[in-house]
């Protein structure tokens, strides 16, 4: 569908030359996200100011024009895909490192920052920025924010929602606001920065961030420990998380998941039935005894072998076969489903137990793998398009691995984020109240729903 | 005003015995805080279960009462003066410490736990729960939660904000809900529990809390450092925290501070223009060099004297003249105002001289002391009520305070909150888009305004 004239027209005065497109094979270059959904908008523009994302949401509003903000569309659940149409904004013109302020730990970046790009500005510096999901080379730091992105430094570090200090943005309505300051404490106010945090763009749409920064720490160890099944590993993650050394990593990966990656080329991968990475961080001297307190609590039943890599390459290979897991599933199964759920972690022993029943009742294959330490867990429920049976079952399939994540007290998304994947989930993940007063805030926010429609919240 | 008779027999139906008190002397007990502001209270209620407080939100609501949640009025702000009278619920009967879960990391607590109380429960598991207000001896964990209480742990574990999972809450319609969930990851919708925390009881009345714990560190060591003048040590705190080892505490005295807590028997603390008293926590082998990459960042120009604390004694002596710091004040000046506001690390030098410079215009003394890791410094005004001209600059001279730190890029408070004290400032502090969103959130959850009206957002 073609953009009425009027608001093409006004469009054109803020966004010149190649800033603005219409062109049918460009918007279908974002069209579409990681989640294989997509929905080709009307128009296509590139941001590099503040005052263009305050005009272009004016603009939107008075002519009822759904608006999605993009980063680099590496999100899983569909959240960039513009499923009403409308207008693409795509960020990857405000990618400017407005400043680095190791006096302060923080960092200020335009939406468009990628993630590694950034991480390699503070490596200079001495610091990281938590956040570090897989997609990190590609990823935009708007986009972690929007989506609370993860990775596996968070079971030491925090997640996006607990790693950015302040935030500019511009509403619904198109007033422009800042919230937080670039301090670490405040208690002024209602907390709308971290409100805006996971919000999926559709309550606001971020024009510059403000960063929490970390020090690096001056080494690192890593243990590759693999156990004789997944209930071993299980246990085993639950007695690291109750003793006192918290890893900087503790990622989990399943019989499945590891012969995937030797079939991947990870010779260096061991067959087990189950493998733990875990690693530590912090100044040199203490690294001996906190791998060795990592060690013990690794050790017990099942356990088949305990490995703190030698050099350099064998973390690379260990990180490789993790990091090409994703990838590797959709070579082998195209209409995978990607699930991040979260149960506490006294409870991923229940999950991992759960899921091979599920997966053994409904014939349908279940990878697991993912961040141990925080409970979150990728369930990937692998089914072939071409054998109806499974194309039939998946859907109960995955209505039960949700079932038995609520009765664990678990939740859907620890990580990804739900955008228009699972939408559909939230009434059984949130209580009415809880679910109803979100909907309240969007549409204080937002009153004409043109942010991101179709996403988040049910309808 | 006494309460009309069809709400008070309401009330008799959900509040038996002496869980309802109308006595006068009673309601005097539950009409003031730590802010010395006062309202006397039609009725005061001591709920002792979440079924309880949503039948009195519903009471209050349909009966337009005003219902002001209490912990144990520690606050700095009036956040807990019924200021419209109408009922105070106080939470001192739900008091139980519901769960200890050192597997998963976390803790459940009834609303009125004390603090204190928590920390010594945790200290048997090898956890601590990170906000270590001065008062948590005497103040409640869902005050705490209310007022996004600090402490000086903050500069390493963050302030309430950082540490709490999840909530139980009823809203200002009688709903009931949660938010949250016992998981350290999640991107499921919008982040209600970091609305709540820092609310100051005017968007929902807590009824249980999940908690973050953090593991005990093995050992600790204390630094003392001093000053010629408070400058010196303002530049020695940026040096500290711009490098690797995060101080668990990184305290600040200024030479006023000193003077008063020497008055108060403090006879090892000593003379000089500045203090700071900065720990490091950690395993033992990782000690020694933590407090020597600390010692050398505290060395510096204007230091006067460094010394590493030799013992328990030695450590208790500087955190007790630390701690009666704020009584010792309020001895001394019955008038003092009490600030709390924060500014980016590296401008704590231009505070400093900038305080220095109002103090002289108005003379009026300001006495600095407080997290100067976070930036957080507690700016006191002291003036005698019997000089007319103290009494009147006062005003002017906090007004300027506040516009130094606006200048700064600080805000108005960093731990203690808004409650009556800070309200008028907020449109400073606050942009006019920002405090229009909050003021549309209040109504989405308290629509009828009874919950703690008068707190938070001016008129």
């Amino acid at each position: 569908m073609a953009l009425a004239s009027p608001a093409l027209s006004l469009l054109q005065t803020i966004f010149h030359g190649n800033a603005l497109s219409t062109n049918a094979a460009e918007c279908a270059v974002y069209a579409y996200d990681n989640s294989r959904r997509e929905a080709i908008p009307e128009a296509v523009v590139f941001p590099s100011t503040h005052a263009q994302v305050v005009a272009l949401v004016g603009v939107c509003r008075d002519h009822g024009i759904a608006l999605t903000a993009r980063g680099r569309g590496t999100n899983t659940t569909g959240a960039s895909v513009p499923v009403n149409g409308g207008i693409v904004a795509s960020f990857e013109r405000m990618n400017r490192i407005l400043d680095i302020d190791p006096d302060n730990r923080l960092a200020v970046v335009e939406p468009g920052v990628l993630n590694a790009d950034l991480q390699t500005a503070l490596k200079a510096h001495g610091f990281f920025w938590a956040p570090d999901p897989t997609s990190a080379p590609f990823c935009s730091i708007a986009g972690n924010i929007a989506c609370n992105a993860g990775g596996p430094r968070a079971v030491k570090y925090g997640a996006t929602r607990d790693n950015v200090l302040a935030l500019r943005a511009v509403n619904g309505l198109g007033e422009e606001f800042r919230c937080g300051k670039p301090t670490t404490k405040g208690a002024t106010g209602y907390d709308l920065t971290r409100l805006l945090i996971g919000s999926e763009g559709t309550l606001a749409i971020i024009t510059e961030a403000t960063l929490k920064l970390i020090p690096l720490a001056s080494g690192k160890r890593t243990l590759r420990a693999t156990y004789v099944d997944i209930a071993a590993a299980a246990a085993a993650v639950s007695r690291i998380m109750a003793q006192p050394v918290t890893p900087c990593a503790l990622e989990y990966m399943d019989d499945e998941a590891l012969r995937l990656a030797r079939n991947h080329g990870g010779n260096a991968i061991p067959e087990a039935g189950s493998m733990l990475i875990i690693e530590v961080d912090g100044e040199p001297d203490a690294l001996d005894s906190a791998i060795a307190a990592i060690r013990r609590a690794a050790d017990g039943d099942g356990v088949i072998d305990l490995r703190v890599a030698s050099d350099v390459d064998e973390v690379a290979t260990l990180w490789a076969a993790r990091k090409a897991l994703s990838p590797a599933l959709r070579t082998l199964a195209p209409n995978k489903i990607n699930e991040d759920v979260v149960v506490p972690v006294s409870r991923v022993p229940q999950l991992i137990a759960g899921l091979k029943s599920i997966s053994a009742r409904h014939a349908i294959q279940i990878v697991t793998f993912g961040h141990a330490g925080n409970g979150n867990i990728h369930v990937n429920l692998l089914y072939q398009p071409e054998d109806p049976v499974q194309v039939a079952n998946a859907p109960d399939c995955l209505s039960e691995v949700f079932d038995l994540v609520f009765a664990l007290d678990g939740t859907l998304s620890g990580e990804h984020g739900i955008g228009m994947a699972k939408r559909e989930f939230m009434p059984r993940a949130l209580d009415a109240v809880s679910l109803e007063l979100m909907r309240r805030i969007k549409r204080q926010f937002d009153p004409d729903g043109i942010l991101n429609p179709g996403k988040l919240l049910p309808d």
